[in-house]
């Protein structure tokens, strides 16, 4: 399935979260990644996340498409993650 | 159609950016806004995000889908804007 995460935590958690959705999607700006991941993985990312999470202070929101297709990007200015492009 | 919006500009530009954007989508978290909206209302939310932007710089990224059901939300942690929740 595809996904977009973005997450909004505690810049104490900043740099966990970051080094932990980097191995589980692309980056793509800010707070937001995005990419293809089994259900599986992504069950593994939701865990671990939480545990870096303070679930009462920072957000995590996941949108999940089954289907890459089914949603169109469009980027106004700079490509943040170009390298996206070679992948 | 059904939007996401991300964008990542100069914090001169921030403000304004947050002002447009609220103006045609729900903001969610940081710099992150959803919502249902027509083709021409997102052409015009298009046009006025350029005029604010310095396209060398700054990025705005839109994903759109053609049917909100077709993504599934997921929020892990606190929801920055419970407010949509009575929308």
């Amino acid at each position: 399935m595809y996904v977009i995460a973005v997450y909004d935590v505690n810049t104490k958690r900043v740099a966990k979260m970051l080094k932990l959705s980097r191995r589980y999607l692309n980056w793509i700006q800010n707070s937001v990644f995005e990419g293809n991941i089994t259900p599986v993985k992504l069950k593994e990312y939701k865990i671990k996340a939480r545990k870096i999470m303070n679930e009462d202070e920072d957000s995590l929101i996941i949108f999940q498409s089954r289907h890459e297709d089914w949603l169109e990007k469009e980027i106004i200015g700079i490509d943040k993650n170009p390298l996206d492009i070679i992948l």
